[in-house]
């Protein structure tokens, strides 16, 4: 059973196939943030500071930092973040850049060990990033596209994920440290976008034993009611195997549907997180009214 | 791919491996409802009326029909029933009782090709009810349990199905016209419950290529927030390949994810299920201010 371990300087977190699912708060991106680009670009980091408290109230486990903002300083803006949040909440953090230099300037300033998002097949992105991951003893996400694009056969985008993680190897860096990232595509454009998320999260843990996230909003854009699908699809990705995903714990609808997901899964003790969250403080105490004895069948719900 | 076919006189209901999910009403069963019960005991069918017409209108595909009540006649309370549901409302009806006579008496009013709940793996059970439904030309649900009770083992409890199903075949019965019930427990008294459905249900779809079916209010019994526990439980199942459940469509949230279900799953062709029932009539048209061209990666949800 595979674990995968991140750390800030005073805590630790661990991806595994039989803990509970880990939450990694998506909010603080400037992707699509119109306000919290302009403001962090104008050096006004107020926001990522109440971002990260929001979420890791709101039960995050992990937190995402990206400062991708266009004509920015983006390695600045990332290290300033990366320093601004360990300095508020002590969850392992994942750095998030597709710029080679940011995801230095994060780690450069980052305590403890990282996750570092993301990696993808490409050749020249394995041979630039998977050194600085191997230097930095930090886990990486691994995105199951290449030079060819995204495929959407799950078997090809499953070949690309062996690769990574066999090049990994070749830097020294282990599979369990390897987080691989199927792909999520948004289902009101590609019908088969669960089925293909699903079949590979089964094969990446069956047969290349690695932990999993994605991007879960990803699977719901464009459509109504959009935290009903993004929390099912969890619930479901949970069932196919996958332990992590990038979302937003302040959804409730979501959290409740990973949190219930972990309940069924087998991975709440006697449902012990589960009955904290939501037994009714004033109900009467568990033997209370129940305690006929027993009866064949459940009555109904 | 099996299709499991069931009609009233004048609808045909496919429950399949890539077709959406069937919703089964469960409400119109006595037990744990003291005042149904007593009311049809006095022989007042009101509610049993109101509870068929609601559980269509919010979404039921069919209705489970049980008219078990201590000391009454239940052969004749179950004929009552039947006649009284068929004649306001055209949905497929499952005939619901541990009595052998009252499955013959509601087949005898019965118009169409009814599900018969249920046999089990017992010998005597097999031998006094499947002839029944052979002659009827019915469909059946098959629990899989037996004269050893219920086991804790998936892998045995496939075995009782499988029986089921060769002993099926004996009596003419195909293997179409079997819906197996893999009996889910609740899981705050098994925390296991949820990983032997979704185990025994991928075996049965994928070995035995039967239709699957369940008492799903069942797993959340005990718990707080039911209805998030059953939901869950529901989508992370038709992620396993369940095709039905005895369930309430009336539980908004339970029937929300059933519908998310559907669409991960790849059975809701282009969302047009999902964006009919949650679309706001008020939003602008679809290429609205939304159309700015694409995105390499979807925005945070």
């Amino acid at each position: 059973m595979t674990e995968t371990i991140l750390s800030s300087a005073t805590r630790e977190v661990v991806i595994g196939f039989d803990r509970p699912f880990v939450m990694i708060g998506e909010r603080i991106n400037p992707t699509g943030r119109k306000l919290l680009a302009q403001e962090m670009k104008d050096g006004d980091f107020s926001r990522v500071e109440a971002d990260a408290i929001a979420q890791v109230e709101a039960g995050a486990h992990m937190l995402d930092v990206n400062a991708g903002i266009p004509l920015a300083d983006e390695p600045a803006l990332m290290a300033r973040a990366i320093k601004l949040v360990q300095s508020v909440t002590d969850v392992p953090l994942s750095i998030d850049s597709s710029i080679i230099e940011a995801l230095e300037a994060g780690i450069e300033v980052y305590e403890g060990k990282p996750l570092i998002n993301s990696v993808t097949g490409e050749d020249e992105v394995l041979e630039r990033v998977l050194p600085l991951v191997a230097k930095a003893g930090a886990a990486v996400v691994a995105i199951s596209n290449d030079e060819t694009g995204i495929s959407e056969d799950p078997d090809v985008r499953f070949a690309v994920a062996k690769r990574i993680v066999e090049r990994a190897a070749d830097y020294g860096i282990p599979a369990s440290d390897v987080v691989v990232d199927p792909l999520v595509m948004p289902i009101g454009a590609m019908g088969t976008a669960g089925q293909q998320v699903f079949a590979l999260v089964r094969r990446l843990r069956d047969e290349l034993h690695v932990n999993t996230t994605c991007g879960a909003s990803n699977v719901s854009f464009g459509l109504p009611n959009r935290h009903a699908v993004t929390g099912t699809f969890l619930s479901m990705a949970i069932g196919a195997g996958m332990t992590s995903a990038i979302m937003n714990p302040m959804h409730a609808e979501v959290k409740t549907a990973v949190t219930a997901a972990d309940v069924l899964a087998g991975h709440d003790l006697n449902c012990a997180s589960w009955i904290a969250s939501f037994r009714d403080p004033n109900a009467t105490g568990a033997g209370g009214r129940r305690g006929r004895g027993g009866r064949r069948r459940a009555a109904p719900g």
